[in-house]
């Protein structure tokens, strides 16, 4: 039994036709027009399956295939709908179309489990107007409550309570969610890779153990503005060359680790911003990944020494605030085996990767056995129309979930995980 | 004879009431209120003093006394009225307000010399919304045209052709422009130093010899925006970093070279300026100032260098465009050597200093004998409210100007120079 690839292709070419732009990619943040419309198309073409479906307070659209063991909960495979703007193909859709697909390859090999199979399409799971990612799953799982929803709106005004209900969701409804998630026994989730690690290896796909953790704080360069004429260089306080340095820093210390770390600083800004004026003030932010809590504190200390160092140096000020301090989470090592040896009864190549991005699966964590695979990205490219992976890869992982999917179903039946 | 110190911080002070700011500082761009009423009083203040008032096609106010010698023509001196926003009281007004107590001091003392000597305040000497600073003296020496000045109109719509006409100018008078240039002898401004030098040296005034070139590029550094997450270090094309390195080299190349030179990235922008993308574009601006045209090219291909070293090395593209190339100004060594020879009679320690910032003496370099002088600069503050200069020194500086002025009208007169 194999999933039907070219199926599958026609899917992703024919749902990036809503929200596509002009060169070639896709636009289709949630609640857009065109994801409106894409969700009708959606939920339609999954009733025509068979599957019966429910959208939660979350506007989450849940497809059951229903098992034939006795109420044994369900085993829930997807990813998320929307995009980034002008992001590719594949970022999302792949995941839900390709649990789409698997539904259709056991339907037409009359193969029935014992668990309910479910679709999951998340909400919202991008950076988004509401400065909400993940946002779909992460009010699933209890983690955003309706409470710390009820004033978010985006900055043209409109409110995310109003923008679920014109989708099916509703703050009404997220207290259910609590009964829902009890069902949820298992949780997989296929993705593009969005890096080039597989592509380095020259494998198809990975299975992935980790999310890695992130930090990411907010520094304040204080020096002084001057002209940039009269000022001569060594009486300057100079707050751009002062993080200039910084960003170095943080650049060699996370190259220095050879444990996959990175670091970044990816928005800076400069006042007074004027070609004539020594900048006084830099505001930026700057990020740490890792996949252990004790890398990413080991780098963000030595980070820490040396902006200390410098500001020391400089006679510049600092001022620091982390916002967001999320913990690496351990993807669920028993599916982790299933796929393991899925993948060598299939006699297929893969390798065991952390994500360095955090996806949907890394919230389900909290509340079932989540796992994900990953395909290989051409180029690493993603958040871009340029997104690609190889068709015979996705088979590949598409395969490699729908017979790990029996095994899941089977070891779960059999209580043997 | 002496200026009267007092006298001359009384009106710094008045003349700081328009415009005032709440931190005390002065806000007073051309053309704006504040502005349009100084200029009011400062005309009828001139008129009192028995000076005879134009005001020419750039709005520049010119108060003339009349001299007693045969049409010998004009010394000028003064500066200009206008400020930054938040600027000081002391960056422009200062030579104004001293040119007028100098001419105070003349009278009262009965003391006539054989050249006319006006006093000049210069219109929109400072950076201002029209993009043309020193825009006065530049119009005076025919450096700007009308033509130029047709079509420059501020953010908000509002022509500069029509501005002029507010404050007693405009383009038809541009032509006229011509004649007045050719009665000027020799100028000579007063002005704060801006820096720390003086302050260093612990001397209250300098004579300038010459005026510090500027050279302005443009670069754009172009990366590949990528995932913050998912692009391991050594697979990033990230144009902060590299930006980085360019701006430490910048600053490296100017320090290390113990001629004067400053070197700034005054404004950088980030593309796309989001916490978990790494930049795929950095826009900024460098300048380099210093005193000889060697002394910029040798820094500046020095810091190109640099920039090819760095672009090779991390695989990054590099867009460059000079935007200015302004040359060294030698202001006129025989005011210097009369404005020394004073110096000297007076028994005041002074040293001799380029000017590190544009000002409206060397436009006028171009037409006449032009020269400056610096005062000590508190902290080397400007451009801001603290801005900040010390009674005793300016009235030296002030007494050095009224002495020089008087020796220059005897040598002019009698063509030792």
């Amino acid at each position: 039994m194999k999933v039907n690839i070219d199926r599958l292709m026609k899917d992703i070419e024919r749902y990036s036709e809503f929200g596509k732009t002009t060169d070639g990619g896709v636009t289709r943040p949630s609640f857009s027009h065109a994801d409106i419309e894409l969700r009708k198309m959606f939920i339609d073409e999954l009733k025509k399956l068979g599957l019966s479906v429910t959208i939660d307070g979350a506007a989450n659209i849940w497809g059951k295939r229903k098992g034939v063991g006795n109420n044994l909960g369900s085993i829930v495979i997807g990813s998320h709908l929307d995009s980034v703007p002008n992001g590719g193909w594949y970022d999302g859709a792949l995941g839900v179309l390709m649990a789409k697909e698997i539904m259709r390859t056991l339907t037409e090999n009359d193969v029935f489990l014992d668990h309910d199979i479910e679709i999951v399409s998340f909400t919202a799971e991008e950076s988004n107007e509401f400065n909400l990612s993940t946002f779909g799953s992460r009010s699933f799982v209890g983690c955003l409550s309706a409470d710390k929803i009820r004033g978010v709106h985006n900055s043209k005004g409109k409110w995310l309570s109003e923008e679920l209900e014109k989708v099916g969701g509703g703050l009404g409804e997220f207290p259910k969610m609590k009964e829902l998630r009890k069902k949820i026994k298992a949780f997989i989730e296929l993705h593009i890779e969005q890096g080039q690690r597989l592509e380095d290896k020259n494998i198809s796909m990975a299975i992935v153990d980790q999310v890695a953790g992130i930090y990411r704080s907010n520094v304040k360069v204080i020096g002084e503005s001057n002209h940039s004429g009269t000022t001569m260089m060594d009486k300057r306080k100079d707050a751009l060359t002062a993080a200039a340095e910084m960003i170095l820093e943080i650049e060699h210390l996370c190259k220095e680790c050879m444990n996959g770390v990175v670091g970044t600083v990816g928005r800076l800004d400069v006042y007074p911003n004027a070609t004539n004026i020594i900048p006084g003030e830099i505001n930026f932010n700057f990020e740490v990944r890792g996949c252990t809590e004790e890398l990413i504190k080991n780098r963000v200390n030595k980070i820490q020494e040396k902006f200390n160092d410098i500001a020391n140096k400089r006679k510049i000020e600092l001022k620091q605030e982390v916002f967001l301090d999320q913990k690496p989470v351990d993807l669920d090592k028993d599916i982790l085996s299933i796929l393991q040896s899925a993948a060598v009864e299939m006699d297929e190549p893969y390798t065991i990767l952390p994500s360095m991005a955090v996806h949907d699966a890394a919230h389900m964590a909290s509340i079932t056995k989540s796992s994900m695979v990953f395909v290989k990205s051409i180029g690493g490219k993603s958040h871009c129309p340029e997104e690609l992976s190889l068709h015979s890869d996705i088979e590949k992982s598409g395969n490699l979930i729908l017979q790990g999917l029996i095994k899941l179903d089977n070891a779960l039946t059999k209580q043997t995980i």
